[in-house]
């Protein structure tokens, strides 16, 4: 069964493939029926739409972008569980051509499954989470690096390096498609990210503690956001 | 009760504060009995050291460096857990004054807790510990400090952020003072930890998916390396 002739009649075609294969996907698309609904799972949504816009023609309306904030570092159907979605936030981030009735049927088919929908930009979508979660895995991947070759520092590691690896064990193919499919946003929190870790090296080098402990201090009111908007979540 | 006469008669002293109140505090103890012990839980082992031979006089010998590598990012008296050291690593430092029978004391101390006791150098100790524990310390400050401002965006968080995030909830004063003495050993860290970032952005700067692999798949082996260090533990 080819690809063209398994989405022949489907009804709802939910593309999950990495980054770099969509573009080589979505002309496969075009002979689908003209109730179909095509969406995705991806983690960048602006490369995807650009995909989609060239491969699938006239179908493109048919087409709703959609990231589901769901998941972990495990890939494969041993990693798969059918609570994934309960109480997560799928966002969909459609444009002008996307036809309101395909938005409304992926809405609810993610509705189904206990997420919380929301709708938003794709560039700023692809932005925010450049910062919250394409960062992050950039983060853990170069600490893991660093850490790779010191077997004997790896004995001594506590609670904190293994929370913050844990992600590096994510696919780096995987990753390396969602770097440079979010390569502007993605550089952009890359500089950021340097700019508050030279201020904390700075002071440190400098012995201010007086600076320093504006910078930590800054961060603990971080997490303390974080953990706020974690409890009066959905 | 001041703490010249809370130590009087005392067996066994465990100094636990921040590294910064120590030099203080071991003058403190010039009057403790000639059996007594000393030992601390300190994060930071040179320092310590020097902050002891400086403060104790001719009881110097009878102080026995430690640092337990347990604890979360919580303080104060509700943290607190029974079981905390059980199975953990507790890491002693003596130099060459050390009295041997106050090692073998607090030795069996920390065995009691159900800890695996390992003695090295302290300045290997606080190379390991840099890359370890302060350095992702540091990048979860700096991560939060960068996204405090961002609410909307911290509103997306997925798991790992959340798990890289944790650390950034430790006492930001605790952490001045490990910075500022552990500062040279943290700043090499610091230094590694850039360049590895700076190979990250290279690569996606560059659009170079090879070289962006290679990297992503290093840091896969180290967290497939930190993985087997656990799980053939103690």
């Amino acid at each position: 069964l080819s690809l063209e002739e398994a989405v022949e009649g489907a009804d709802v075609i939910v593309v999950a493939v990495p980054p770099l294969a969509m573009p080589g996907l979505f002309p496969k698309l075009k002979g689908i029926g003209e109730d179909a609904v095509v969406t995705d799972v991806g983690s960048v949504k602006s490369f995807v739409i650009e995909a989609a816009r060239q491969g699938m023609g006239e179908r493109f309306p048919q087409f709703v972008p959609a990231h589901p904030i769901a998941g972990s570092e495990k890939s494969g159907v041993e990693a798969s569980a059918g609570d994934l979605f309960q109480g997560r936030r799928v966002v969909i981030t459609p444009v002008e051509e996307t036809s309101r009735e395909a938005l409304g049927r992926v809405r609810n088919l993610w509705e189904q499954t206990g997420a919380h929908v929301e709708v938003m930009e794709a560039g700023h979508h692809d932005r925010i989470l450049a910062q919250t979660s394409h960062l992050p895995h950039m983060m853990a991947f170069a600490l893991m690096e660093m850490l790779a070759e010191r077997r004997e520092a790896v004995k001594f590691s506590a609670g904190g390096l293994r929370d913050i690896a844990r992600i590096a064990g994510s696919d780096p193919a995987l990753w390396r498609d969602i770097a440079l499919t979010n390569r502007e946003a993605l550089l952009e929190a890359l500089q950021h990210f340097s700019e508050a870790m030279r201020g904390l090296a700075q002071a440190i080098e400098h012995r201010e503690g007086e600076r320093l402990l504006e910078h930590l201090t800054k961060g603990r009111e971080g997490w303390n956001t974080l953990v706020k908007s974690m409890s009066k979540e959905l």
